[in-house]
This record gives C-alpha cells, structure tokens and sequence, in this order.
C-alpha cells in the first residue's frame, strides 16, 4: 500500500455526449486521455451514458436515472458534450446539464479564456468562476392571469450565503494558484493576481447585494491567505463593457450563475471562437468537463466541430481531479497546434476536419 | 388655431443633472436646444429638477415629490443625467432613474449604438429596445434565514405579456422606421431590417418564454404591417457572444429589462466609448433623454466628460416628441463632429474638453 502511487491508478470516466456536435467532441475526450504517455501513470475506464434531448424524444426523459447513478457509483468524473435545448416550453423536458450541476452540487463552473500567443490574438488570460446552482437557474417558475386575462410569469432568483461563500472561496483559489503557476515561470499578462466580484446590487441590494457581501467578507476574514490578491468589483452592465475594452486588466471574475453564463460567452468572443473555450464543473467530489459551445446543429454531422474546446475541458477535468502534469501535457499540445496555426478547424479561418485536429494534437501527446 | 403649426411651438423641458458628470453633461442639452435655428419653430422652456444620492443625502430623499410632479404636470419631456448608486444596501435610498421609468410608466428604453464613418470604427448600426420597467427590476427582494442561521435572498423577475407586447410592438415600429430612413437614402450597413427578440428561455421557459411567445404572436398577428421586417432571435448568452463578433447582423435587438441594459453596455463597447451612446425613456405621453454613462465620479468635475451622449438624448427626445427634422439637425451636427475627429474628449483619445466639444456642436446647428 505504501507504493501505491507508483502504481498505474485507474480512473472511471463518464462519457455523455448529448446531442449534435457534442456526439462529434467528446470521442477526442477519450482519445486524448487513452493517448497519455504510461509516465504519467493514470489508466482510463469509460461508460457511455445518455442524456440531452434526442434521448428525451426516444425515451421520455433528458436525464435517465442509470445516467445519474453510474456517475454517483462508478466514476470519478465526466465529460458532457452539450444538449439542444428547446426555447418553447416542452412537456416534462428539463435541461440535463443544469439538472446535472444540481442533482451532483458541481457548485462551480470554471470558464478559462486564454489567447494564444500567436500575434493574432489580442492578450487575455482571465477565468470565469460561476456558480452554477443558484440563481435564476433554480428554475422555480410560475404563471397566472391578470383579472383582465392577460398573462404574467415570475421567476425566483434566490441568492445564498453559502453558495456565495463557496464560489468566493473556489474563485481566491484559483486566483491563487494562477499566481504560483506565474511565479514559477508560466508566461502570463497579469502582473497581479486579482478577484472582480461582477454583481447588479445597485439594483438587486439585496440578492447581489449578499452574493458581494458574503464574498467581500470570506476575502476579509482570510487577508492572511489571500492578502497578495486584489479584490475588485464591476456591475455586470459596466463588466460587460470593461470585459471588451480593457480584457487584459481582469484576472480571475466571479459572478452569480446567469451573469457567469452570459460573461463567458462575452469573453469567448475576444479570443476566436466558442469552440475554443472550456468549462470544468466542480463540486467537492466530482467533476465534469463540458465545452462552452452547444450542439450547433447547423454544423452537425459534417465534421468539421471544433475538438478543442472538449479537449482543454478534459485537461480541466484531469486538474481538478490532482492530476496536474497530464492535465499540463494536454494543454501544452493544444497550445502547440494553436500557434503553428496549419491543422485548424473552420471557426478559426481553417480548413481542417475535426478528425484531423484530433489526430494532429495526439501526435503532440504521444 | 387653423395657423397654429406655423406659431413657433413652445415646449416645457426639465433638467434633471443628477449626481457626477450628469451635473456637467446635461447643460450641453439644455445649450443645443436653444441653439436650434428658428426656422425648426421650436421654443424652450426649462425647470431645474433635482435628483440623485447627493439630494438623498441633504434631504433624505432621492427623487422629491417636487420634480415627480413638475414632470407631470408641467413637463413634455426631459433630460436626466446620471445617478451615482450605492452598492451595498442604503436604507430609504432607491435610485431614481428606475423609479422614474416605472412612476412615469416610460415602458421603452431605446439605445442606437451606431459608428461614425471615420474609416476607424468597425461598422455597428444597431438599436436595442429595452423594456424599462419590469423584469428584475421591480426590485421585490426579500431575505431570511435558513434554519442554520445562514441567510438566503430572493427576488422576483417578472414578465407580463401586456409589457412584452409592448416593448415587441416599439421594437417592429422602430424596424420600419429606420427601413423607411434607408429608404429614403440614408446611409446604413444594413440590407434588410430585422427584430432580434434576446431571451434564456431554454431555462427560463416561462418568464422569458413569455417575452418571446408574446413578441412571436404580435408580428404573426401583425405580418401586414411588418412583413418587410424579419424576426429573429438569440438566446442572451449567445447574443453578446454574437453581438462582438458580427454586430453588422444586426439592426434592432429586443429583450427583457436586464438583458438590455447589458446588451446596450456591451454594444456601446464596439464603437470606442460609452459617452458616445444615448437612450431616451419613451412611454405613451412622456420621453426621457438620458445618456448610458453613468455618474463616473472618477472624471467629476474635471470638465472632460464627453458631452455627446447627452446631446445625441436631447435629439432623441425631441425625436419621440415627433420633432424629427429638429432632432436630425442636432444628430447630424454631433456625426461631423465625430467624423472630423479633431475636438474630441479624452475618453475618445482627444485632449478637448466637455466644454470645447459642445461649443464644437453648437457652431454646427446654428
Ligand atoms: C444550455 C444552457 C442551459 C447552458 C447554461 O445556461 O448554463 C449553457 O448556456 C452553458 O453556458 O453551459
Ligand atoms: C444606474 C442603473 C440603475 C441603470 C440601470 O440598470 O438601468 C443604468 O445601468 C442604466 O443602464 O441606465
């Protein structure tokens, strides 16, 4: 037992693909852990599991109970792909992913946005760190009539000090970790490490108002720890707009669901493309990489999906499970393909199949 | 009173400068419409009405009854500079420009956020037609305790059909407007005129599916009018990814309350600066000119905040007051202007000052 680190440890992954594209990524997912170099000592079991809405057309449900089960008892992490979910009101169908962050309390979603230093590029290296349970995502809605007939609906937005707490802290974390990576070397634009709260309380004082004072208070109640890291805040209307303008001065930003939600699509647009943007979804024993594209049905079946956002997503998931060097040796050959600039899909100006960008960052793996 | 349009027309006008640079940008308002050659047949009165948190603080009240009423009763239209909102929780203080919009039932907030043909700016001609005065912001917050003494806040979002077909019915008449302009020659990036309604309700199947639904329904019921015009439509997140990638496809975006106050942030990021930007409060019998930046205490008193967004709101208004060839003499003064690029603010890499650029205008209206 003593020499069990030396051992090769073998991991159960979870592989939900969903629907369109996201059946086309998440195989680059499996390909790049199954090309890991044996050094790194991790071996990989998948189960294929089901979710999204073609399965809830064939089956009834977006979210099959095995799916739920076989991640709670038999993996150690997961990675989804994405789901088309319908803007008209379906009959009994429910979101799987927002289901997904619920059910396993994968209380954060981690969205880095990073250019490559490729000239092209404008310089931005900041993270998204959204909760992920709360918010209006509670989805606890309803609707009635007006005397008159006409309809109203309402939507609970519910905000709580705990799960601010918890994304305060997870958001100092990295923060933190960004600045031992620069620290040893890692090439970055920030010259300090800092934390922006993005918030709407001078409308929303009480809601946003706790989600900023709970995390303004973890920052003052742990100065001993994280006294190297600036707090900063930004209104979300004026984030938005700073996010565009002057990217570079934003390091790690941390906001309630639907501001993180809205926030990370902004910030993807500054670096390319969607389709290279990755999310890790964490909770305090599992994780769950998952690209922050959807299921792009305009470019489904044609293979020409970007694989990279599933692949830094995998190199997420590995992080946050502890497994840092593979998680680092994924990235690397990402960044790799990225700034030769040759084998590169169409939503970055490419030419180049899916299948083919797979291929050309295994070979840097191998 | 058969000759009665050809008497110069006299309109009452409040001032309401508010906190910051409100106090230095709204006197621009009250000058270019005095500059108004007589030939446009229009006079001015005005009243100077106070608001904001500086009042709140010397009189414990943020918007006096005094300005409510004079807006009421003696008031066509006005122009409200800005308000410096405090983020945290003030007890008996709410800011005065939401309470406005709903008080005066100002149901539009309409921002054009449009470049300036100086070979500079990439092409953006858009106008985001915000609804004012529901959403999350009829601020019904509330907060309690979970049984373990941590605390939980909620807040409403509201959604009515009566306001969503209102703000969908503004959004298409403001569609053929500018159709109608193009029509007649005036330059624009865009070939054929568009509603985008903006919604999450892939998650929020209620409250925004109501938007949608009721917006869906008034242009299926109205096609005769607005057939010209195409609908389409963007779920939030991916509208602001969109809104910085191809800003050129689109003309008029529609959405919720808090989606259009970040949506009009984030597009005023692709034309160079926020003190570019207006928007005017419209409701059945009353405007508001207010200009996007907010009271930026940081520039305050320095005579360099940029006075453009606040004259392009005076046009505005006098605009919804059915004034339009007043309003494109103002509007057109500002775009040469802007086109020869020479007394400009520093916020547009200028070194003029506030008041160097409004004497600027001025010359070019009288
Ligand atoms: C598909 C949708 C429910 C989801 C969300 O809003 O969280 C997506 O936009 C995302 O960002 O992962
Ligand atoms: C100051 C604030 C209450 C306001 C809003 O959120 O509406 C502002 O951001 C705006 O866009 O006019």
């Amino acid at each position: 037992r003593c020499y069990s680190s030396a051992a090769a440890k073998t991991l159960t992954i979870g592989l939900i693909p969903g629907d369109g594209i996201g059946k086309e990524v998440i195989p680059a997912g499996r390909q790049v852990l199954e090309a890991l170099p044996s050094s790194y000592g991790l071996k990989f079991n998948f189960i294929d599991l089901k979710a999204g809405f073609d399965h809830f057309q064939a089956a009834g449900t977006a979210l099959p109970e095995e799916t739920l089960s076989a991640l709670r008892s038999e993996c150690q992490g997961a990675l989804f792909g994405a789901v088309s979910s319908p803007t008209t009101k379906v009959e009994g169908y429910s979101s799987p992913i927002v289901a997904l962050r619920k059910k396993l309390n994968l209380y954060a979603n981690v969205r880095p946005v990073k250019s490559v230093d490729n000239g092209i590029d404008r310089p931005v290296d900041l993270v998204i760190v959204r909760e992920n349970t709360e918010d209006l995502y509670v989805k606890e809605e309803k609707t009635f009539e007006n005397p008159d007939g006409t309809k109203v609906a309402e939507a609970i937005k519910r905000i709580t000090e705990v799960a601010s707490k918890k994304i305060g802290k997870m958001a100092f974390e990295i923060a933190l970790r960004r600045q031992a990576l620069r620290d040893l070397g890692l090439k970055s634009i920030h010259s300090s490490p800092s934390v922006t709260i993005t918030h709407k309380s001078n409308v929303l004082s009480l809601t946003d108002g706790l989600f900023r004072e709970t995390i303004r208070n973890f920052y003052d109640n742990h100065l001993d720890k994280f006294e190297s890291i600036e707090l900063k805040e930004q209104i979300v209307d004026s984030m938005v707009y700073k996010l565009f303008r002057e990217p570079e001065n934003f390091d790690v930003i941390v906001g309630p669901n639907l501001y993180g939600d809205i926030l990370s699509d902004g910030a993807a647009a500054l670096v390319g493309s969607l389709g290279l943007i990755p999310s890790c979804n964490v909770g305090e024993n599992f994780v769950i990489g998952e690209p922050c594209h959807g299921s792009a049905p305009d470019i489904e079946g044609q293979n020409i999906a970007n694989p990279i956002a599933t692949i830094r997503s995998t190199a997420m998931m590995l992080e946050f499970l502890g497994y840092d060097k593979a998680a680092a040796k994924i990235y690397e050959a990402v960044d790799a393909n990225l700034i030769e600039n040759k084998i590169i899909s169409p939503d970055l100006g490419g030419t180049s199949k899916t299948t083919e960008v797979i291929e050309d960052i295994l070979k840097r793996i191998n």
